[in-house]
């Protein structure tokens, strides 16, 4: 059991790895590769088409500009499909990578996080598997008090030494 | 086992009922009903905080306009959270629904689907039932040769009639 | 020698026709069919890799929201790609269908026009025959005189009559 | 009496610190701390049933992203709820800020000042301070006099000297 | 006490009378005319000026396209200014109305509302009102139940009949 | 000495008679015809050039969609071009007929109006003329007195009646 | 005889100096200040109506963000405004100041020009002085042959080099 | 048999260079030279007029801004036009640039590529030739098999490596 995690380009590694790092950090198993829509085809529909007999229960899929390998993989597979569209020299702001990810056909959904969001990549995938799993529940409920905690840490500090004192 | 729907005002039934419809197809069972982030906080709160004790493995939240309910609903809870966001009559072109659902920081993702995407929200819950369920990932399987079957006929048709007898 | 006209759904026909029509205005021989790159992606692999050989000289792709389809196929050949965004029912304002075919990362390029504007996409399919072709050109030219004539015919019109006359 | 400041995360506090430099200045007393929607919806909620009976007569809440912070608090008082768009990190060049937080609902408003608007939204709560209490109205007067001069010396200053050496 | 209401044009009455109407169920006195930044500059100047004297706590302005009336009262005037986006017909889809009421320069605040949220503008006056005024401050709270009570009639509605059963 | 008003289709006429209707109110002379950048562009040449020694002041140029006359224009004159951007049937929501007016190199400027703002540039016409021209300024002077009265007497008429039986 | 140069602030005058730089090439007299909507409304009231007696022929009038300084001069002459979209520091990548300069009502136009477009409201000021006079036509004409020039000595450069040299 | 390469500006060299030296790399004749439709646009017209006879096959035709210099192109021949929005230095966010070539009237095709997407318009270029010429073919092949190597070698690379070290 694990999370399957592709880009279409090694430049889009340094954005997509925060899915890897918090996929760790939950406890889930990951593997991560580049497979790209357009200049891979073939490797693309044989990744998608044999992800779920390859033990894969989701995939988590970068891309940017016209991105178009997580809505080709979706069309591919049945296994949930989780886009990341990543803001890449190319594109115009973000807005394309997000659109060709998010507005997909009746039929074939695109989980879509925000734009270079993979850390939420990797929470969503895990959330997927622990909706089945204890063990990754678990996990994510810990990583909830902490972010929790960090809050009212910073408030406590903040209200403790005053704004002038923290910003300095 | 069961896919929660909730949506922020009864408006947006209209689209939501097509996440329920598919889901039925797709031999899934859920619970619908209405829960406002804005209008009854509480209500949102005791979903949101009791959904996987009762055996709700994915949420699916639909709104409109500066569309909180996905994200603070993702906010409360370790499942995941689907959001669909409804093109409601306050909304500018459907950007606000998109952006305040799709943006969300990072540590709590929300699986953003097209404007007014419900239908593609169902599919997306079922492939998480179905990551973990063989008979539902079979259903998947039915339904993906279904709609492939469709545009081979539509294809067939329009190579046989030409395009011209087609449009008449 | 022909051109190859595609679309992703019977819906886009209304749009895409308009190419059919001006390409048999001008004299260039086409085959239009139905390819889904998100319902039929092993059909699309088909087309594209065997478009060459079946004597297509370049294609036109239609495709509506996050429209993957003349990227794909621009990916799995060589031949000139013209994609024509649809602004399809789920789309949103036409961007989504817009950016997705334009915005294409480097080494795989499509040649867009305006959202719905296949008579454009036959134009330049059209054009592209005719810089290698004595006929199609001289069916352009006439095309281009033609236009010429009917705006000095409205302008000659309304000089005459007045444009209270003639918005009558 | 006085107004409350709150952001979702200590990464705001530059921001945001500019409404409570501008509230100091016109002498109106407030209280700055760290609350977080998405982090701790328990503390949001406590923060905002409890802000009227705690002498709060105005609450700004500055969020980035997709910003729910500044609309639930409205949700969970009647207190007027003044919202700043925060252009975070994470944001698509503020626009998700800006919707998420101005496009509320009917019956649930947000006074919603321009992106980063901090200042402008401290302004505003003295304002609304301003309507009720004179001492606070003569201070944003005496402060709108010096916005005033502030304009007419530099205008003065550009008129003599000529723009070549005011650019110098 | 009262609040005062003014538009740029007769046209936008349907939008701004939403307004005055929820202000009258909110028990807070009003007035309502119409004020043209910019065909009668002299008029707005009079009325800006001259607001607090006769009793208003807060000035609700609407406009649309490039809507400069919110904006140029609250540069005459102490009192908070609230301005609401028209969707006029000359707008493009709202977002110039939205932006030249929004993104005032610093020291010049505008309460903005969502795109023609006249009716959030009457409840947002209510609110400044309300907080120093307990009997509004009670309206304000009524009100919130009926908008919470309507929700939770509408979900047990749901819930009992079926959504197919609502839809029919 | 007149004006020239152009435009690139007959189809854009309905717009830019508003422009010549005014103009007569105003009492300006004005020529009116059609002219198209992209399907004459000898005949946009020969209009530019011989524009100024035909007695034209101010060439008022409508187009839509990547609207290339007005700009074409002005490269070829050195008379003031008046550009409105007309949201034809082939835009997206006009954004591409205003920027492709609006946005010029430096050294060759566009006097743009709003969106189908025709009226408008013919005020604009008239005011380049009034400049100069002592009569054409009183009848500009009566028409600004003429929009006022309009709003003073809604504004006496909706205070008169009240909202309510105005918009009855 | 000259133009009026205005500006909202003295940080808009780096971008408003080039309209001052480009008439004083072209040989037309002008005055420039700085005059703010927001701060100084009776300064602005003061300069618009007597603009005219000043000797004033066309007014350039640059603000950023929310900018009402060209709109609100409009509606106090009849003489013609030409508007400068600068993008401000607070500004939403230029947006808001296109939109609220360029979209104004029916009745009162402003001649806008690019974003950051001083150097072009110069030449337009130029223009509509140079329709009447005959100097500033020659001046005019002068320069567009300098700027048709340097692109042809810069087409020779490049072809004679060729672009690897140039771009060395 | 060759491509012209035109540019408005020498300032768009930098981008525009990318076509010409994948050209070079697919054995495809070019001419690069400066030809401005707003500066020099009866240089403009001879380029059009005579490309066809001068053995260019295909234009690619690159500008920023409001860039007219494709479409106008376009205009004058019935040769393929190709067109590269470059985001120039006083381009909104490369908007005005993508919308004034793409959005072209019916009748004028211009064939777009993503925004300073000269390589790709290289490439469509090498497309158009390779259609009719089975050397460019046979290149264009190679170019695509050595894009996939690329992308497998780096698969390989993070697949052997692990991501940790490919990111240090």
């Amino acid at each position: 059991m694990k999370v399957g995690i592709i880009m279409g380009s090694q430049s889009d590694l340094k954005v997509m790895s925060e899915a890897a790092e918090v996929l760790e950090q939950l406890g889930v198993a990951y593997e991560l590769t580049i497979v790209s829509a357009h200049r891979t085809p073939e490797r693309m529909y044989e990744y998608a088409t044999t992800a779920r007999e390859n033990g894969i229960k989701a995939i988590i899929a970068g891309a940017g500009g016209a991105a178009h390998l997580p809505g080709m993989v979706a069309s591919m597979t049945s296994l949930p499909v989780i886009g990341v569209p990543v803001k890449s020299r190319n594109s115009i702001d973000g807005w394309d990578s997000v659109l060709s990810i998010l507005q997909m056909p009746g039929g074939v959904p695109v989980a879509t996080v925000a734009l270079d969001g993979a850390k939420n990549a990797g929470i969503l995938a895990a959330q997927i598997v622990g909706a089945f799993d204890e063990t990754v529940a678990k996990n994510l409920d810990v990583f909830k008090k902490e972010m929790k905690q960090k809050v009212l840490d910073s408030a406590e500090n903040v209200e403790a030494k005053g704004w002038k004192e923290v910003l300095k």
